[in-house]
């Protein structure tokens, strides 16, 4: 005999699923209906070869077989994409009315459309590793940032799960942004829009909302925080879904650390925004902004949220 | 001949070695006496998969099949996990006399009793995925938040971590959580004390200290500290153990990004306190606490520690 | 047909490269000329390994057989470093006439220097895992210490990337570093200096700069910056490089989590820093500083940076 | 430009290809439509440790989790089996009218049939290990011949794929089979009809046909060959499929090494048949066939076929 | 201590490496100079998964991205089978005056010229599948012959080594000879010259000579030898290497399990050899040879070596 | 509710395990108490490599390095194989008073012994090698044949396995044995002693019976065996054990493929045994006995066995 109880365990644990199962009005399907973990990683793994295959692909890649590596991880990944999301519009449409074949026509049609864009990701993160570059006094090399830099690593994954979220793809892009967040500490939600040329030094605890609008050239600092104030509530009492409730940050803003911006706010062009200060209200286009400032120009506190 | 002095170098590092385990009072040993990192994450991912076998278990399994997945993970993983605690009882006794049956025994009855606790914990947990859920705007079903909310992660192994802790297994327990800490970024000591309906929104830089005790449907975002002040000392300068020295956070409390809450003091049923807000006495229920009110009403400075 | 036009995304995507590589002036040349990712990972592995045998070593190793792994492991994996050395080398001269039989050479020489430093490093963590288990009230044994704390974890790497950085091997000291941050949030640049003693409770979003220079027994909580203020600028606009920027913190210090220390500034040997305050001038040895103790004592804002 | 002309080879192997495809009229499909030689693999080995748990199942497993790990261990199992005939059926069928739904019942129903035989095979298996535990005077335990013998090895492969066979899945029956054949050099058609208590020696280079016919307690020398005669040719020309065309072999007859017997011949019960020995004809019960007594008795020389 | 003596006996394990060393002439090298068998059946892999690819190439795949993997796969196989042949000419050559440069461009030619073979080889393949399928009354399909048929598995592999041997890489041609023998049974060596359309059934056991030459449509069952007679000798006493020593087999050719043909002799077009005999001499086109015709026609025993 | 019976089918499993188990008089045991497979295999492997490091070992390996390799895989190898040598040991005797302590020490004083014949096991596998080398006019270098002979693969194996068998470790030495078994087709019982030079070539299907004797310098061609007659039987019917029963070769023998010889015959030094024959009594020394010489000198039919 066991010298635990398995059977009381399972039984227990099943009477516990059951509830849940029926609280959440799920019929009892036979197969998983959900992306995997494991074949998202494996996508990205391949995705994140293909744009950089010289630097992080393979390590016995030569140049001259750069286009066949390339075709063929691409045409795997993509394929293993659709049928994550094929997933997950099943998950998402499971009281619909879907044939099979329009889900895969429909993850396919997608799939597409994010394939397409894959050299406009890649320009975009020579952008970004070019601006860590010219960031950062201590980097020695483009190459030293592309392969240590967490802000960097963040991005590659930030401008591959924003193109499948605006695709209608939001868990997946979803799990494309944990990744990067458990790695690097680095919280960005795929909704958010940045231009070119962004960089995140440090970057542990940075958190970028849904609704945020970057330009090019900003800079972040770690542990600054884009966020939401209070959700608008409706006549419900529910948080108003859809609504821009992020920061805009112009072209050429500097950040740094530990600075929390709440709400949609604009932050100007070219404007810096000191350490550890809370803004709550719009900055104006190259205005410096401090906690001293703040006190002495406003006559209010910061954190008012 | 090497390139290296390898000799040299394991001559002196074997030097280093004994001067440690002779400052430590080791007695040579053969074995190793202490779990094994790879043991605990393989126990912690076979419970993680029993727990919620058809969202983050095996990619093939069927409904049908739960139950015998079920039944086969846990007899491994409890077997598996007795054995670590075994090598945790020898390392923590291993002056006393008790003899190999007895470790054996104590182990046994210490997993029998955490196994117990298995259907519970997955009731709980299905309480903070549900508050995720209902606390998040953003999310978009209860199977986002349990595949991609990182504090629901660290939520996992904590209602994992914690009977372990009060079952006298705290190297283990701790073990489990500093799995989560790497993966989140949430620190989260087992021997929190934590309510049904717990959600921390982001989540990266959450401290919170062994003593705490944490209500029901509690809010919390990241980089909130639940710490101690510096602690009590006692007649002979050595810092005094066991005592309550974390906060008390009751019911429905919401703490905003950044806030710090020091020693054991009470936050009051439905109180909420602001960002980056620095808090060292009593919140009355319902009260609301920013930066602003701390002044206001209160007349000192936050950060007297 | 494929569903997605493979061929013409290869060969957009070559386009984007090539205009990379002519913007950085590279010329094509055919085997990757970059330190590998993996190839580190596994060198790191096995000097924790070799530092620590019995306890961060494999599972099934004896005390008695302590010493063949550890000659063997560093055997191993002090020729891959060097080779790794090589790569980094090869890469930082790639225009300059150095023959591969003298990078070889080179490389040698730097990892032989390295490697008799190991010692040393081993003694080193020795301290570091004995202030932890001193100044963490709940430690419950050196071994905890070593097997759990992420702060340990992070000196780990510090300490075997530190002297890679003082060899001239920057970019694969990086990659250690980075390693650690990835693990426990941690971001330690590794030109910074640190005593012996050295403790980071928790740890999360710690970030001490490439100038810094610690003392022995200091101990700092999480989310600690000592970073450099606005970098001093040359007559060119250009930051100039390799100026000491970072604070210097003398022995004994206490810094409490969110502290942040910015510039060239000296913490005086047995100084107290309170959470949450900004310091941008020397602190006396001894003295204690808050948040309220800035505004009394200097009747200035911190933050102006 | 790659050295080697990876073009010119591609679009050459894409040519043969197509003229293969052309000759066996293939039409494009899209996915693979074979079993797997991986799933086969994983498969058998599953099945072998469910038949035999403490012996062949997992290290680690216990006598009282036997049962756990024999259910889950079945119930994946069959589902890949399910599976993998799926993709037999449907290659066998391509040109039916099968809808994807009743394949998968077949495939069900006979896999269910397969199943509910397991038993009777662990029964059979324990015959076969008795056997060649009393036929060895060099067998010291029955544990040693389930471990270590190739005659058992081949038996435990050929008593599943038997019964695959006969359910119609001879594909997936000969995967089964030439594993065995691989590992052990012994080649048993799955279609060959086995009694209990079988014992093969040494077995390397013994070929046993496809109607073959062998009763109970039967042995076998290494390169004993059971095989055919010029197969019967019918009015056009072709080989008749579907005759008896291998030997009967009854009950206790020994078959040392070497000999050959072709064609529907029967060696009757107790039989034994000398080494290298050429059978052509029916061999009485209780009869001792040499190459002697076969010139002597027969006036006739083996190897006439 | 440890248990054993591992000192002692690595010192003398030193010492009869030196003395072999020693005695081979070994000048002390550095690395290791031989190619890897890792390595050769990673190539082997690739190049059956590229000459296959919807049947023995990865699970996944489809039609539409075949052309994708063949290209990535074989110019990642040729690259590393051209690593290997370096090591193989620098073995071979190790007291030449050869520069790297030298045999890298060297290996580089062999390879370009075995690559340009792959498509003959598909071609060839596809002519013994088909004779297999043609061969055996019990093959159900194309596809599973070459899924499961030892002979085509060791035919597969064959018509690899053979281009290799011809370009001198002889050591290559017979690592990849020795794998198909592993795991068949079926023992050809790469020099062997073996025309279209060539069947071996069950194989095992069959050995076939370095000289030996085959022509069309030639089938061959189990443990058939093609082999030497005893070796001429030199007037030195010495085995004279590189002339014709084994069978010549025309076209059209059946030989049964177990014969043995020794010598330089000719099996004329369409010649029958029977089961277990032995053939010494020049066979006539279309003859058919038993053991008693051998026997009556030429009044001598077989088997006079 | 799952396709297939799985209860149904593990109850009717566990009963005939239970009759097996009642069957063999097994007292219900909790843990597995055999050697695994898995185990042996890695020891063999360390073993190989530590024997022949720079051609066997690991491809990363160089020369400076090979006494660290060498001594760590020994030690590990060793240790690993006491383990295994005590689950064979606690097999053999389960039913006798040894304490665990007892056990242990018995295994670990076997494996010393074995450890020290380590290196003569080297010292003969390198005149194996060189017989080989001088045998086959083929062969290009000894490290050809090193790499690639399975006759070579199969004496690596018995001259471990030997000593095993020697020291009572029969069922690990015949793992090892099996182990060779299943890559090389060639069989031969670990308890067969073997002198210097042995060769074999081509090998599939030798067999080499246990109490047989070989002496130096002896070569055999494939399917060559040295077998028992039928047992004598003591009184009761049953067959006697330890008996010598299988032939002596004397030195310099040559045996050509298929010849057959039975029983504890004597073959002289010098002997040639022709291809195919069957021999069942003595034969003198520097005899050369074919199918033709056997009919004419000895008036007998070979086969009667």
């Amino acid at each position: 005999m066991s010298a635990f109880p398995i059977d009381e365990i399972v039984s227990s644990l099943r009477q516990v699923r059951n509830e849940w199962r029926s609280a959440q009005q799920r019929v009892a399907g036979g197969e998983r209906q959900l992306p995997s973990r494991a074949a998202v990683d494996e996508v990205v793994e391949s995705l994140i070869g293909a744009l950089f295959p010289m630097r992080l692909g393979p390590a016995h890649l030569r140049e001259e077989g750069e286009d066949f590596y390339v075709a063929h991880t691409i045409d795997q990944a993509l394929r293993q994409l659709q049928e994550q999301a094929v997933q997950e519009l099943r998950h998402v449409r499971r009281l619909d009315a879907v044939t099979p074949a329009e889900l895969r026509a429909d993850a396919e049609q997608r799939i597409r459309e994010f394939a397409l864009q894959l050299p406009a990701i890649r320009a975009l993160l020579d952008t970004d590793v070019m601006a860590a570059y010219q960031g950062d006094p201590a980097a020695q090399s483009v190459d030293e940032v592309l392969l240590c830099y967490p802000g960097v690593t963040a991005m590659i994954h930030h401008r591959i799960a924003h193109p499948l979220y605006r695709l209608g793809l939001s868990l997946l892009a979803r799990m494309v942004a944990e990744r990067a967040h458990a790695q690097t500490g680095i919280d960005i939600h795929p909704g958010a829009t940045i231009g070119a040329g962004f960089f995140m030094d440090h970057g542990t605890g940075i958190v970028i909302g849904e609704t945020a609008v970057i330009g090019q050239h900003v800079r972040l600092y770690q542990q600054v925080t884009l966020g939401a104030k209070r959700f608008p509530i409706d006549e419900n009492g529910h948080p108003q879904k859809g609504l821009p409730r992020h920061p805009v940050v112009e072209d050429d803003v500097v950040i740094y650390a530990g600075a929390t911006i709440l709400g949609r706010v604009t932050i100007g062009k070219g404007a810096t925004i000191g350490g550890n200060v809370w803004v709550t209200d719009d900055v104006l286009p190259g205005a410096s902004v401090t906690q001293a400032s703040l006190q002495k120009n406003r006559g209010s506190r910061p954190g008012d949220c």
